[in-house]
């Protein structure tokens, strides 16, 4: 079928409509009318090929949220009408023990992407989801609760379970003690699932500008990491740090935050951190480690988590004309704390 | 009581013989002949203070082996006649969460090195094994197994605690896939006793130099860290990695040798290491972290599993006054595997 979305033609180019084929439904497909869908920043790194590997045109997107309007003949999970979602894969070879495990992020032959992935089945680039239809195989799709908002669900499917899986992983609980690092998309929703979980939350920022957000938004604490006295403070006093700064950065000030055997994990930055230190990590065994969303069936668990304990993100509602404005606002941590793009803008859109 | 060792006067001198006192017997102290004395990597980074913090003048040595000559009247374990050990700590709070747990290493007042610490009661600095006789408070007292060769069981109180904790930690057992970098002290060590545990065990190295020597040692595997082709080959082949690379360096190439979920273990390197990626610890959930020798409980299990498995490090004898020389042949890594000082030599130096 034919289908609209936004589409950037090289890493140089503002995304612009774009009028693409999706695949004649398969077997196992469910066909989905995408109502929203979140803005990620990894969706601005794969349009920039800041990661390289990009292939264009790129139709980014992997925060999906839309009703089913055609399940293949042997999908059995799914009906049409049913709100659902997909998140950042659509496939992996559910054969090996990571797929076994419902680890398909870590699939031994590589998960599929999305978008910019590789469909297993045609070798063709996967398109995500800032498009008017998508077609996904069933195992990828996830059940959305009904008491959720649907519109505020769409940033659940990257930036909640990159948050989820980690602070779950490493065995956050009623009374664990959480750092969070940066009050963005990512460092709001592992506040709030934290706080859901029954631990105790600080959010870590370089200055007090985001301490009263962070307060509203549920933080027991605020600990501004450039004052010294206050970290010095805070030794020891974190269980897990969860760390979503985005770029290049040092993470030996913050790792005597942590008790005796904490981690940090690491979900923002893609690339290079500075020059560690050994001696806090030796000094307390304690531990670096990073994280990649979570698997299907976690992400399902988060979704179910969420409604039960009415936890959404902030979502700022864009229409799909707006999305080059709100990537140059992304660019500026201008966001307060997630954009949707209403899917319905793109029916007008040309 | 008067005794005789060896100490730096300063960060660039000489050891050389010096006399000095040990403290009268406390009514929970163990009076310690002591026989041997392994010479870790670390006394000569303390002599040097190329950590800060050293006094002087200092007398290292925390890999200590002996002969019970008297004991406090409070003691219970230990008679005249017994052979014991003391390793890296001689002192700790014994009230804190760490001590309950058995863990004195981290204990939250810190503990007290056997050398260049400070004594919790007079608060003079602690004098370390490169002497004829020293005074331990019972709990931080070790026993050496009947069947251990006393000769040889000195670098275990160091070089065996430091590996045997991590890999307990770090869950290895029968089936675990473990790589160690590095052999040398810790390296070989930490090869012995993965090996005793039943773990598959790769000795990685930059060339092929001690790729017979770790095959004697029992290695399973040697792979040389230069060989790109062979370290793709090797992609996520292990469970644990033993990192014991003693100066700064670059993780990341190894990072992905780490199976999904596994750790890398840092003894080696107390300091900076080189920028590393985040990328295979995202791709993975691999993790960093560091561990320090491990508790008094621990180190004796450690002492008792080594005699059960007839474990014991490769030592070169030295006398006490060939301890320069020593230290010239350490700074070159010219030693296989650990330098063990017979104390038997100090009774004729001057």
């Amino acid at each position: 079928m034919n289908t609209i979305g936004y589409a950037a033609e090289s890493a140089t180019a503002a995304l612009a409509p774009y009028s693409f084929e999706r695949r004649d439904l398969r077997s196992n497909d469910v066909a989905i009318d995408i109502q929203y869908c979140g803005v990620c920043h990894s969706d601005l790194h794969t349009v920039r090929n800041d990661w390289g590997g990009t292939t264009y045109p790129i139709v980014p997107g992997h925060e999906i949220v839309g009703k089913v309007t055609d399940v293949g003949s042997d999908v059995t999970k799914y009906k049409v009408g049913d709100i659902v979602a997909v998140g950042c894969m659509v496939d992996s070879c559910q054969q090996c023990d990571q797929c076994h495990k419902g680890e398909e992020q870590f699939c031994r032959e590589g998960m599929v992407g999305t978008y910019s992935g590789t469909d297993r089945i045609t070798g063709e680039s996967t398109k995500g989801g800032y498009s008017k239809h998508i077609r996904v195989r069933e195992e990828f799709v996830l059940s959305v609760p009904d008491s959720l908002d649907t519109s505020r669900v769409a940033p659940l499917l990257c930036a909640g379970i990159t948050t989820y899986s980690p602070l779950k992983h490493w065995g956050v609980k009623a009374g664990s003690r959480v750092g969070v690092i940066g009050l963005g998309g990512l460092g709001h929703m592992a506040l709030k699932i934290a706080k859901a979980m029954g631990a105790s939350v600080t959010v870590l920022g370089r200055s007090d500008e985001k301490k009263e957000d962070a307060r509203a938004l549920g933080a027991d604490e605020y600990l501004i990491s450039t004052n010294d006295d206050a970290m010095e403070k805070a030794r020891n006093s974190f269980d897990v740090i969860i760390n979503t700064i985005p770029v290049k950065h040092d993470v030996t000030p913050y790792m005597p935050l942590l008790d005796i055997d904490g981690s940090m994990v690491i979900v923002g930055q893609v690339g290079p951190l500075q020059e560690p230190s050994t001696v806090p990590m030796l000094m307390g065994r304690r531990q670096v480690g990073g994280s990649l969303i979570g698997g299907i069936a976690e992400t399902q668990e988060m979704l179910d988590f969420c409604a039960e304990h009415n936890v959404l993100p902030e979502c700022e509602m864009i229409a799909m004309q707006d999305i080059n404005d709100a990537f140059d606002r992304l660019e500026k941590a201008d966001v307060h704390y997630r954009f949707v793009i209403d899917m319905s803008s793109l029916s007008t859109a040309s």
